[in-house]
């Protein structure tokens, strides 16, 4: 049971043995609580030498002849590293593209590999741009989706999935892997077992899995995955995607977007398009090598500290969390909209209530604690250990019911803006 | 009647309204002569200062605000500047992605919307990634590719496009304005005009015109165009691309790579996807921030410089390049593989040789010139006026005399290696 005094969170700091990974971030505002490293992952120092690296001895220095000494063999090299955090083979994964393209090329390769199957089978909880995108597809391909239903907002529904797929019919089934929403974790073993059962093809998206959850795509037999490195693996905004495919499908799915970074012998500059026998193969166009490189430092350190130290510490955060929300949040009718169990919860916790972007807002504004708000009601809390204290975990929880007591959030408007 | 000595150059740098510019850039190597431009440009000093507040200032310390305070916006900000290059509103030019992928985005954008018509004409002299993704729609939807062929490595074919043109079946017309090998450059208003005539859009790979010649996008009311910036643009290697879609069009075009980016009220996260009823309908996925603001830098410079001044330095330029190649190369065999008329040609000569691949090689590794290679005898020289010296162009042909006269380059391999 733990104690609610900041002297325990701190105690618990003090025998922390990932606490040294904080001093690799650049963190200049000591009295800031971020906990949207589920949104935008913090700035490596490391990045800050390598992007200067990057820009003023290879660009300014090499120039062109940088793509010879090392720019081309990067994406699938730092693939080769991500992969050690999915449990892939490095020959498996390809740095390449951001998500939601990435997500497009294995939809499209998927449904090609079963031309006679017209079911999609997903979720409603996906995230936005993965629903988008399945909608663009269906719509111009003549495919149909199938939206199995959450059992609730919380609590992702396994067997309406199941249930949904069409033995015959269905061609793919895709799933975000850790809901965005809740945190919830699909079983990606039992739900890959399923879309196979079915002779299907199954996609995941592993946007908020990669870097706050061990994962074993190999040994859960996956087809494909893709994912966001500026989350969790602290790569930098808008740092470029990743994207699995199992190695014997290589060679068997085909990109849909034939672009010269997927062909072979790429500079023999051939007349027709022979795709690349590897994983480079679902590559278009030059890659944004300053995002990129800058990237690989935020994977390396999550290599260091190790995926399973780094989830067992944001499981111990976490509960940390949900016990002190229990103690001083709950009474102000603030809900846990992420499971109670964590064996089936990423590494956010989502705190709910009717008024909650305006009490994000007023965290931010009034508190200097930095979550993030996802409609229709959850603040969400992202913890990421390789930098997160207990005593950040504390202060924000603390400085929350200081919100909720005093009703700072009310001066706030109910509405985030329309954008067109 | 130019003279061939190097103080006729350097009189000319003297007398240069843009030579200031140079200070600009980041040069370390006095030696070096740098005339590969046209593939990857070089890295503006502001660059430098650029990236390290994008890294270190606005990733580093405001973390995910960033979002809200700058980054959101800067794919369309950037575009609008960009449009200022191409003859186009502020309001048609969008940031994302690389050419491959916008070009695979608005060749399909295209076809939908003229659904009953098969035909797609374009050229054997198109940059290959436009092929290769061409290649691939086609073989996915069912279309009809027609290469026009060029009349010779050199000049463009207009009449054979026009020619190729099926009035009842073209949808698409789709060609590389200034050609990769030999710099030639269309007539976009002609060309434009035939497609149009034909009922069928066109759509204009830019990349090796932006920054180097002036373009009249919207007086040749032309419909659609990809572009890259990590060329004449200086925007940094991998830099991501534009696309312009005209004013009228956007509504009417749907991007079929239907990503967040491209959503109406974006982080309101609905279910179903409604497109942003502007440019930003053609975003997709969440930008690569770093390289797209450094590339920002760049972009500025060439509208201080003027596009105007850069063209008539660029030919003058060119055409002294071109004088000295028939004095001291033409003479060992080498050919001008560029258009002769300065009116018709980009703004890099491509000069031939049956051993071409090894030359060029001679010249980075023994002369310090840095030109590039494209099969099957192309030895490129980018002129970047903003950049490029009369002095770079004197020192680049007299050496290249060096090396046919001394036989440099007969201890390097015939071929590539290949690489799968």
């Amino acid at each position: 049971m733990p104690s609610f005094d900041l002297q325990y969170a701190r105690a618990l700091d003090a025998r922390d043995p990932l606490a040294k990974f904080r001093d690799e971030f650049a963190i200049d505002d000591a009295d800031a609580i971020y906990m949207d490293g589920n949104s935008l992952g913090r700035l490596p120092k490391r990045a800050m030498a390598r992007v200067r690296e990057v820009v003023e001895n290879e660009w300014g220095k090499r120039l062109v002849r940088g793509w010879g000494e090392g720019w081309m063999d990067a994406p699938a090299r730092l693939g080769g590293k991500i992969a050690q955090l999915l449990g892939a083979q490095s020959a498996e994964v390809l740095v390449a593209d951001s998500t939601s393209v990435n997500f497009y090329k294995l939809a499209n390769a998927a449904l090609d590999a079963r031309p006679t199957r017209n079911q999609i089978v997903t979720e409603t909880v996906n995230f936005p741009t993965d629903s988008y995108i399945l909608q663009g597809i269906a719509r111009t391909r003549g495919k149909t989706i199938t939206y199995a239903a959450p059992q609730n907002d919380v609590a992702i529904s396994m067997d309406a999935i199941v249930h949904a797929i069409e033995k015959n019919n269905c061609a793919l089934v895709t799933l975000t892997h850790t809901a965005f929403k809740s945190g919830a974790v699909y079983d990606m073993r039992a739900l890959t077992q399923a879309a196979h059962d079915a002779g299907a093809l199954v996609l995941w998206d592993l946007s908020h899995s990669v870097g706050s959850i061990p994962l074993y795509l190999n040994d859960c037999n996956a087809d494909l995955a893709v994912g966001c490195t500026y989350k969790y693996l602290n790569g930098g905004p808008g740092a470029p995607a990743f994207l699995y495919v199992r190695r014997d499908l290589q060679n068997e799915l085909l990109n849909p977007i034939q672009g010269w970074f997927g062909q072979k012998n790429q500079f023999a500059m051939d007349f027709d398009y022979a795709p690349a026998q590897s994983i480079t193969r679902f590559g278009v166009g030059t890659p944004p090598m300053l995002s990129l490189l800058a990237m690989e430092t935020g994977v390396d350190l999550l290599l260091e500290a190790g995926m399973k130290n780094l989830r067992a510490k944001s499981i111990q955060q976490s509960e940390f969390l949900i016990a002190l929300w229990e103690e001083w949040l709950k009474p102000f009718g603030v809900t846990l909209n992420s499971p109670r169990d964590a064996n089936v919860r990423g590494s956010h916790v989502s705190l709910g209530h009717p008024d909650g972007l305006r009490i994000d807002r007023a965290l931010i504004e009034e508190m200097n604690v930095i979550p993030d708000f996802r409609p229709p009601d959850n603040i969400r809390f992202g913890i990421a250990p390789i930098y997160t204290r207990y005593e950040d975990v504390h202060h924000a929880m603390e400085r929350m019911r200081r919100v909720m007591q005093e009703q700072l959030y009310e001066k706030y408007p109910m509405e985030r803006p329309t954008v067109t």
